[in-house]
């Protein structure tokens, strides 16, 4: 009898199977990339969040291995967390050499180093976890050295994407490998799991070159400094500036942590060539021509704290944003940013560079397939089975539209949840429970102590403020004893706002003294109710009012 | 000698000029719109911001009228505070009618009717208010009635397009009015101040008339009940959609306050046709077959507190989404927006709809004017100066790049801040002052009273909460008496950190109790210090700490 394959999704902010897939074999499970997200605007103080773990703790002797198809944060930020204190120690983990490298340095920092087991992979290579055959297959995306995996079971093989773009013209490495990929769809494909992040977009994502001309024109137009933000990761588009830099004469800096960081791994794993004196140190700049100088940065984004933001806002130490600037955004805002890279656009203006972004030139171009290479990726592949997966509800549905296009029964594409369990034999997939799943915040050393009844009075105070009321209170005879001490928060400006607060306090002692009550919680639930409706009448606000009782 | 012409933009959260304009002249002003703004997401529980009125305040014995140029919020929001103690009581306001029947039911709201003197003007008309001739100019925009304004004063006309796009087949309503915008600018033009939201957009605007196809393929195509959701302003969407239901034998019924409100008043002026039968109330389509169903809701924007948002929540009181409804996002998220718009998508898709939005199909198109739309009226104006303004300050530099191409010299370009005063003779233009600008906070019942200190303390309070400890101590000898008591929100879930609170007591209690301070001020500070670094210590959290010295 041969063992039905278990595909569990997990994790990803209304994402599905985002950071992490678990596929399962008997008594076998193996992790499909680690990852995390970045929170959203109502996860107050949130620093990031990580699928949860708990189905995989509670199955923790069956992890064979973690497969990481690509170095981005959303594949590997996990990483830390899962090795910390769910898999056993020495687990071994795959990925791409350039993988590897920033793998090892976050977990260096982490200092988890001594409980991991590296496996640097090639594509093309295959390697067996469990019952599980793998193989890593070329694709493109926004980060060289990312790979698709054909997963042969005993019920078949599945084909899971991992970001990709078809890029047949990439900066690194070799375009993907479309006739593997037809190869195996020729031999029969169970079933693929594909990327649906750009579901929604009609034609094709072009080719990484595209930017090359759009960079020489404004290399060629800069009358001073250029400074290109991207992301750190997006290490061909890093090349790609250290080309236009050379053609022009320039040479290239390097700005903010994460941007050297990465470069110092890829450069050691030779994924970014730079020839001889073309990188220097910020410092250095300083003493060059202006006509002669590139500075590739992070913040792209917008993040407030990253060095784009800095010079923006004018708090970068080592770089003051003037007239004859150039700054380039060679990237799009991540849905949710919008707002913060608008800021620094409009900042940046206002120091008196000369700004460009998309759509004003075609500065960037997406990591992920348009509609037509998702078509693609389904035709050479040919699954029996479907599954869109990376992508929130409303890209798995447009994923899910193409594939019908394509002939693909309804009843053979599934639209999972995270947490769902697909199960899968040589003839059927169905889907047969669900796991523990969801979201677990990481906020400063705590993970997952923060839910949602923090979460909610983090949203009041954030709206409203506090109020606290100090009543004191006769411990001889349970009386109250005097009118309460009010402070406040995020409520009204303390200056104009402590007449109110003086009429606050006396209105409590009112209710008080004419009050019954005589037990602390009695006491106290008056005179947050009392004080509740005095503010709203008078404010139109319902800051949090807490009172606390205290003993004279 | 003549008196020059000082034009002063106002309000809008980075857009210049896009709530208010001043127009002063002598001891003459007239306010051109009066809008609010919608706050970003880190105004903290700000509900709305207005432009700060302090120089209209100062000179409000000069404001000879208000004109406002459509009925949108962020040119009508803010006339309740501008009308309630800023400008005198009957201070005449002219507006198409549709935006007077607007402005009515919002001042009626607020008690205001008895200080207003609505005049209401039609496209083509002039009027005189102190030096300055005003004529309304149609235009076309995502409201029906949006007029564009010439002003001819001493020095020479401007024209201040208000927020447009050329719209050729309009749904409401006649065409812009080429003609006479020739005419104008063959008379000669001094200054054009035009709309810039769109001048990152290549192109033109597609015209209102190309969503009728996509909503027949729609109402051809659903299986059940159609839902679309718009702007309620964008009456001629509603119209279209009534149309629609009309051609494909449904009914059609409103849901959501702003909708139902909005479409009472462009009724009774004529801007809403409505055979008889065609609407009915939301609650009679329970009774009637599906696929004879339409509703047109209000939440395109993803508002939580809105009908769309409740529907995909499933709290929505009368209509509950499930498989076979059709939902339509007849609408693009405004920028910022654009999580809470994929939340309500992904939702939706949840519940089994099948939901359809832009890009999936052309079911939106932009209430502004793109490139080549701008280029037309400058062409058409050929200003001698030009004045970007409504928008970003990347806009306004996008669409002075436009303003260059088409020869316009960058000296005669200028862009403005919020606040700057333009100074135009019939010869110059010149940049010659700054006047109290920037946004002012609605909180509630409070105008104002919330600044930069407040939101400091929310963002706080919104990141790590805060603890409160209430430090006893001794009336009599002025030592601290005992351990503090804590009490904390927001910051660690209190049944599991009552343990670490615990610690935090006692490390106080021993910092305080081995001090020298004798003063409550030095003991509170001293608490305050001990606590937060024992909790960054402990979590790697900074929460607001309060300590509070009673004596006992």
């Amino acid at each position: 009898m041969t063992n039905a394959l278990r595909i569990i999704p997990l994790g990803g902010l209304g994402e599905i199977g985002k950071n992490m897939t678990l596929y399962e074999c008997g008594h076998n499970i193996v992790i499909v990339d680690a990852g995390m997200m970045m929170p959203e605007h109502d996860m107050w103080g949130i620093d990031m969040v990580i699928p949860d773990y708990t189905y995989l703790r509670e199955k923790a002797d069956m992890v064979r291995g973690i497969v990481i198809t690509h170095g981005h944060e959303d594949h590997i930020g996990g990483l830390p967390y899962l090795l910390k204190d769910v898999v056993p120690a020495g687990t071994p983990i795959h990925a791409t050499r350039l993988a590897c490298g920033l793998i090892e340095s976050k977990l260096g920092e982490h200092n988890l180093l001594s409980r991991t087991s590296l496996k640097p992979t090639e594509p093309g290579e295959a390697f067996r976890l469990g019952p599980l055959e793998f193989e890593f297959l070329a694709i493109t995306h926004s980060i060289p050295d990312g790979v698709g995996l054909a997963i042969t079971s005993e019920v078949g093989t599945i084909i899971h994407t991992g970001d990709f773009k078809f890029d047949y013209t990439p900066i690194h490495g070799g375009p993907p490998d479309f006739s593997r990929l037809g190869q195996l769809g020729a031999q029969g494909v169970l079933a693929l799991l594909s990327d649906s992040t750009g579901a929604e977009r009609a034609g094709y994502t072009p080719s990484e070159q595209i930017i090359e001309p759009a960079l020489d024109q404004i290399f060629r137009e800069a009358p001073g400094r250029i400074i290109v933000a991207t992301f750190a990761s997006l290490l061909s588009r890093v090349q790609q500036v250290i080309n236009a830099a050379q053609r022009h004469g320039r040479v290239v800096a390097l700005a903010g942590y994460s941007m050297l960081k990465t470069a110092e791994i890829a450069r050691d794993e030779g994924y970014l060539d730079t020839p001889p004196g073309v990188l220097v140190d910020l410092y250095e700049t300083r003493k060059l021509p202006e006509d002669q100088v590139v500075i590739v940065t992070t913040g792209s984004q917008g993040q407030p704290e990253a060095a784009l933001a800095r010079m923006a806002e004018g708090s970068h130490r080592q770089i003051e944003i003037k007239p004859g600037d150039t700054v380039v955004l060679s990237s799009n805002p991540i849905p949710g940013n919008e707002e913060e890279v608008a800021r620094v656009i409009n900042k940046l203006f206002a120091r008196g560079a000369n700004v460009i972004y998309p759509p004003l030139a075609a500065v960037h171009v997406s990591g992920h397939a348009s509609q037509e290479e998702e078509k693609l990726m389904l035709s050479l592949t040919r699954p029996h089975f479907f599954v869109p997966i990376h992508g929130e509800l409303r890209h798995l549905h447009a994923h899910a539209r193409l594939a019908r296009q394509l002939g693909i029964p309804d009843e053979n594409i599934f639209i999972m949840e995270n947490g769902s369990v697909l199960e899968l034999t040589e003839y059927s997939a169905e889907v047969v429970g669900k796991v523990a799943s969801g979201n677990v915040f990481v906020d400063g050393a705590g993970v997952g102590d923060i839910g949602p009844a923090v979460m909610r009075e983090r949203e009041v105070l954030a709206r409203d403020g506090f109020v606290i009321a100090v009543v004191p209170v006769s411990a001889a005879t349970g009386e109250v004893g005097g009118k309460p001490e009010l402070v406040s928060r995020g409520f009204v400006y303390m200056r104009e706002g402590q007449e109110l607060l003086d009429r606050a306090a006396e209105r409590a002692w009112q209710a008080l003294k004419t009050g019954t009550a005589r037990k602390s919680q009695a006491i106290s639930e008056r005179a947050q109710e009392t004080l509740s409706r005095f503010f709203y009448e008078e404010t139109g606000r319902k800051p949090m009012v807490i009172a606390i009782v205290t003993h004279v």
